[in-house]
């Protein structure tokens, strides 16, 4: 049943006095869901261990209120109430036979403490460095009794994770945080035994891990996170003073930007070179990450002795499913992560992680979804037609299909995709087809699904059909007026041919104009791939944005710098804090986002990407005859994606899940946001 | 004893079946706490009560999933969880005699709701306008019968207030929320009954009234929170049109920047002619606010019929206990709102809201603090020396006078109040001095404590005082080098006499430099009231910021676009998304934040905004001879604010605070941070 090529990765491995059953191993990863949504997060947990990973992490736990990250909801174990939390989720995974670990944290200089209101204690003076926020807190600079005191603290958190059921507690070691700061000799410049030689700047994780020990290394394994790269040989210098001291280590690379970077910018395993350039320094296992969805290429690194686990943050959220599925030999059902860090997206806005690919995730306890059973409908012997294969509607389909109805799924065109087709063809975009591959081939393994290609269809058409159920996913079209954030009227002038609609675009169409402006009022990834397609077809382009930096929303997802990087390289102009107001001939009128200061920039098309207007026509043909609908015995006609309300294609293919199982079923919208975790 | 020009504030006003008992009036705002922090919330909003605001209403309250604001901890009454939170609130404002209120909310296109992940639901095809997050996300345009469910879920809410104990429940047509999406022209395009003529556009807003008092109108009374400007005489066509129609008509204007503006650029009473102007069109009570902090103001506007109550969000932030105060004959004791906002920022952010003058504010569940009471100290007869009559240490002097301790604050200066003297004499800043002011006030009422200026203290000085505890609040300055959030190192090259530090320019100190650069590492205020203080000096300044705008920060405080529009007003040149890497003769090397492509900026001087250096030479001092220190008798030496963690100022008064109430305690820093609201 299972390719044998795959069985290394079901081997046993013993991680100090604990072994866990297999090779797949959910790194710590952030949530949005923390210590205030512990009912949340245990669940989610939870289903990961069910779906196979042998060992389940934590996020970044917080060891004390020195390290709180409000408004981004972390874990903690300050107390009693926290342990009481934690231990809803090492249960939860307990329950499947998978280990819990615990990744203890100490914020350092990378916390405001906007909830304790507490001085974040630092190794400099300087300030907070949050990804997004520019908080005006600066770190109290530790001193000795400050170090003694993180010390105690850092044992007595491992001991409370004792009490919670932990099978695995880590220290802490990169991304920033404070034992980082420790080892980085441009940052470290304390003159006692903490700074100075390296000796002395890997003392602190020295004494962490072995007060990690002493506290709870009867039972538990003490991992290490930690980070080398082959460009900076002092990590390994580091690395191997500290070699043999842990029972695991996960290891990654400095740089956050390519651990954890975005599908436009870093592929599959692309940093395996320099972990395994730190195994062959250690007798311990090590685990690391690399977006790894291919089981060829995941049993490849343990074979070749790259690394001895498998790490995985962004794999485990789009498929809980993946070990499961590689032992079931159905490796061809994995749903492949893409890469768009719309998961950190959220958890860096301050609310629980959810999945372009995965619409359960993060909906496991608030909604009761499954990533790997939709269950049967109760209505299963009613008929649906889904009209449009974008990602809702193959969502929609899919789902549908599985809980048991028979779905007749038309399409306009001949291609099989929607948005997730066309965008993918732009640079970079890869991986954005994988939303429509992994549902077309599930849809492919149910007889009771059929797709229409170049169907498209009237109301009299769906009239005809004698379907119970009808669902609208017909998606939106860019608009071609410059209506959005920035403007309830678009543009005050517009001259005849100034303005070419993003469809021609995204359609690939030629056109007859030499110098673009993308007017960027989108703000997240279409405007910037865009201009890089234009400059790929030799066009002059330049990006007009409103906002401070072109692809602003890409703070969230990691991509901001890269994609500007990628702007400036390529030759695009970058125009920033400036709306477009009028398109005159030959060039467009900008309007100062502060002082409404007026300029002329000049260029010979304007593409506004500014919002999107559903495709309604078939849905207001049919409310149109809304008493005929009823007549032929269709009970329902939902529209669902872009066609209801253009987002992002997470919303897209979560309304598709959505209607699959709310089916005809005439529920109070309000029913349907499920559960809070209330604390009174 | 209570001054008899402030009666009328005191003169009990009907509101439909409901009476306050006098003219204080805390409308709706915000406060980071929500219907995940009830117990918070409850506490908070009972203080105020206790200090004799006549009402205290909620913040926003979504009616509905269809109105989720996260990541903002919004109030919410979806359902009977809700209504038992929402009880807490209106338990603590009807037990000091004081009537509870609640802002019923739709969201409308403002909103991406996050938490439930369903459409919002909006009048435009348009991305979600929320303030710094552009969220790739658009509303659902409602048709006839989302309508129809929006009035039907307005109502059920308006029930589940009535059950919650509210006595006035609100319609909520301002703030570009879904409701006033009908009222503007611009943005209403419908064809049907809601759209096209006035009468049209108000119609849902007749309608939320009718059916609000349908459904709680027996007990309860309806208010209507609605927009008017004397520039857009449609409004008052618009207001005329529902004159007489709710009980209680709570009064803005439409520019949300004048109405919530930063004291930097809006003062007290701003709009009170358009307030006057609806006023005389209605016969029914009308509050409005004006971050009123004078009685004279308030009993002036009342008496010449500008309006019937005293509006306050910010005031009563900043002094729940203002109407107590007045009623008392104690006005002067008023801890006067100083407009910086911070409040606003901190809910902005998704946490608890927090006052520059009252460090108590959201502290009162979570640590017991009251903010016109701190108590009697245990240990009161140790005595205390504050050293540096800064914020932190004229909050620690008189919270320490207060709860009893002999206390001697020993200044370096000859002025008091640190950086917020300094800080308040640049451009718009003067409402700063507040800190002080009201701080040097209570101190000089009482008797156990006294002020040494210019005593600059060494730590022989510290030994031979003969105190009990010593407190270290003596501030930070301005670093000179460029290490921050962009460079751990600092200039690659510094030129001799092109670094000027920033003290100088605090100081006011003349130099000899025409083109000034500063370098805006900060990303608050600061580099911004600098630049416009130096060109009011004849200077000619650029402002480079690593940012895509100056007072980055200042997105939470609602001051960037007015900040901004008055650096272009004054002359100042801007550059954004570049750091300063290297300072050459005649120049600034600029590094490109995206690509670092490098570039020269010609000045004769640069000024780094880029970290603070802590005062820390008689802590050290006094650390280098520790035993002499416990020799001496004295048990404790803490440092507090910027000489602990350099941050904004309301961090620095908490700071103040906090040692206070725990003053040589040896509590484990982990008790201080106080309870936290639990799901499990």
């Amino acid at each position: 049943m299972r390719d044998p090529r795959h069985d290394v990765l079901f081997e046993p491995i013993k991680i100090g006095p604990v072994e866990t059953k297999n090779r797949f191993y959910q790194v710590p990863h952030c949530t949005g869901m923390g210590w205030r949504r512990p009912q949340t997060l245990a669940a989610m947990r939870g289903v990961k261990a069910e779906g196979g990973w042998g060992v389940v992490n934590t996020e970044f736990c917080s060891i004390h209120p020195t390290s709180d990250n409000d408004y981004y909801p972390y874990a903690a174990l300050w107390d009693q109430d926290d342990i009481r939390a934690n231990r809803l989720m090492t249960d939860a995974v307990h329950e499947h036979d998978a280990l819990a670990g615990v990744e203890l944290w100490i914020g350092g200089g990378m916390v405001a403490n906007l909830g304790t209101r507490l001085p974040a204690y630092g190794l400099r003076n300087r300030p907070q460095t949050d990804s997004s926020v520019l908080n005006p807190f600066q770190a109290r600079k530790v001193d000795k009794q400050d170090i003694r005191d993180i010390r105690r603290w850092h044992r007595d958190a491992a001991l409370r994770a004792g009490e919670a059921g932990f099978d695995i507690v880590y220290v802490y070691a990169t991304h920033g945080y404070l034992i980082s700061e420790f080892l980085d000799p441009t940052i470290n410049t304390r003159t006692d035994e903490y700074g100075g030689s390296l000796e002395n700047r890997v003392r602190i994780v020295r004494e962490l891990i072995e007060e990690t020990r002493e506290a709870v290394g009867h039972k538990a394994a003490v991992a290490t996170r930690f980070s080398v790269a082959l460009n900076d040989p002092e990590t390994f210098d580091a690395f191997g003073l500290l070699a043999d001291l842990p029972d695991l280590w996960d290891l990654t690379v400095p740089d956050y930007g390519v651990e954890m970077g975005a599908s436009r910018f870093v592929k599959e395993a692309s940093f395996v070179d320099s972990i395994a350039a730190a195994k062959s320094l250690t007798s311990k296992p090590v685990v690391a990450v690399g977006r790894f969805t291919s089981p060829d290429t995941m049993a490849r690194v343990i074979k070749d002795g790259s690394q001895d686990l498998i790490g995985a943050a962004r794999p485990s959220i789009a498929d809980p499913f993946l070990p499961k599925k590689i032992e079931e030999g159905r490796s061809e059902d994995i749903r492949e992560c893409i890469g768009c860090n719309v998961c950190y997206a959220h958890d860096s806005l301050g609310v629980p992680i959810r999945c372009t690919q995965n619409p359960t995730m993060g909906e496991e306890w608030k909604l009761g979804w499954h990533p790997d059973r939709a269950g049967t409908s109760p209505r299963k012997d009613e008929t649906v037609l889904v009209v449009g294969a974008g990602p809702a509607g193959l969502e929609a389909a899919r789902v549908l299909g599985e809980r048991g109805h028979n779905v007749m799924l038309a399409e306009a065109t001949r291609d099989l995709g929607g948005r997730v087709s066309r965008e993918s063809r732009l640079p970079g975009m890869a991986e954005l087809a994988r939303v429509r591959d992994w549902r077309v081939g599930q849809i492919e393994k149910l007889d009771n699904i059929e797709i229409f290609r170049e169907s498209r269809m009237t109301p009299q058409d769906v009239l005809e059909l004698g379907v119970d159920h009808v669902v609208l996913a017909t998606g939106s079209t860019w608009s071609t007026d410059t209506v959005g954030r920035h403007s309830d009227t678009g543009l005050r002038h517009e001259a005849p041919d100034m303005v070419l609609g993003a469809e021609t675009v995204l359609d690939g169409d030629p056109f007859d104009a030499n110098h673009v402006v993308i007017y960027d009022d989108d703000h997240y990834y279409l405007g910037s791939v865009m201009a890089l397609e234009l400059r790929r077809k030799g066009h002059q382009v330049t990006l007009v944005t409103p906002a401070g930096r072109p692809c602003d929303w890409g703070q969230y997802t990691t991509e901001v710098y890269s994609s500007n990087a990628a702007l400036i390289e390529a030759g695009v102009k970058i125009v920033t804090n400036k709306t477009i107001v009028a398109a005159n001939p030959g060039s467009a009128r900008l309007s100062c986002m502060f002082s409404e200061q007026e300029s002329d920039l000049a260029c010979d098309v304007i593409v506004p990407l500014t919002r999107r207007l559903p495709v309604s026509d078939l849905y207001d043909g049919l409310m149109a005859i809304e008493d005929r609908v009823k007549a032929v015995g269709i009970q329902s006609v939902t529209r669902i994606g872009d066609a209801e309300a253009p987002g992002i294609v997470a919303a897209a293919v979560h309304s598709g899940y959505r209607v699959a199982m709310d089916l005809g079923e005439d529920v109070d919208i309000a029913k349907k946001y499920g559960r809070r975790e209330h604390t009174v």
